[in-house]
């Protein structure tokens, strides 16, 4: 299932968006109950309000020319699908190479998945 | 929902249990098909029998005499319960201080929750 999960699909194109400075593909996949971690956050960002504001903050100033999605993992409970992936981007805003763990909780809305919980990350123990 | 969840019991027995160097708990309630990230690991782990070796290294080593679960909070979707919430521990043997987000994705079993997903992190931002 994790090869073909549309979830994996979806990620991938506001990924694309993202790494071109525009987080909108991600404010547009989430929920109106999501809710967010990242490394620079003091604490969790709860619904889609807050997370538009905090991204709003950084439209326009990401880039990242080069990244790769690594080992995706799809988990599926009727209509959640948890996905796991490493992403690595390299010569972007950001320095050399960012390395990052990453969960998406996609719930199933009719034809559509919506993202509530996200929680991104730094890489160690390389 | 959020405030009497089972889950949130749940977790709250097994990081007892962690902070006094016992990582059974958790691997007691983890699924055959957990995936689990942590920052001092070069990827995620996936699978409960590589959990249990990498848990096996630091059994007894871990010990937090203080600790707190901060705003923990429950999105269910059907028989997924994903569980986020802040962590600190103090004077234990990760130093002084040690501020963490974690998302455990619990899948509902029968009467038993099991733990599919787990994301620990470094908090960041302060």
């Amino acid at each position: 299932m994790t090869r073909t999960h549309p979830v994996i699909g979806l990620e991938k194109a506001a990924l694309a968006r993202w790494c071109s400075g525009d987080p909108s593909g991600f404010l547009e996949l989430s929920a109106p109950d999501v809710t967010y971690f990242d490394p620079f956050l003091p604490a969790r960002l709860d619904g889609l309000e807050k997370l538009t504001a905090y991204y709003g903050g950084i439209r326009g100033k990401i880039s990242a020319p080069r990244y790769e999605m690594i080992d995706p993992h799809v988990t599926e409970i009727g209509d959640a699908a948890i996905l796991t992936f490493r992403f690595v981007s390299f010569g972007g805003s950001e320095g050399a190479e960012m390395r990052w763990n990453c969960t998406e909780v996609y719930r199933r809305e009719g034809e559509d998945w919506r993202i509530v919980q996200t929680h991104w990350s730094l890489t160690g123990g390389s």
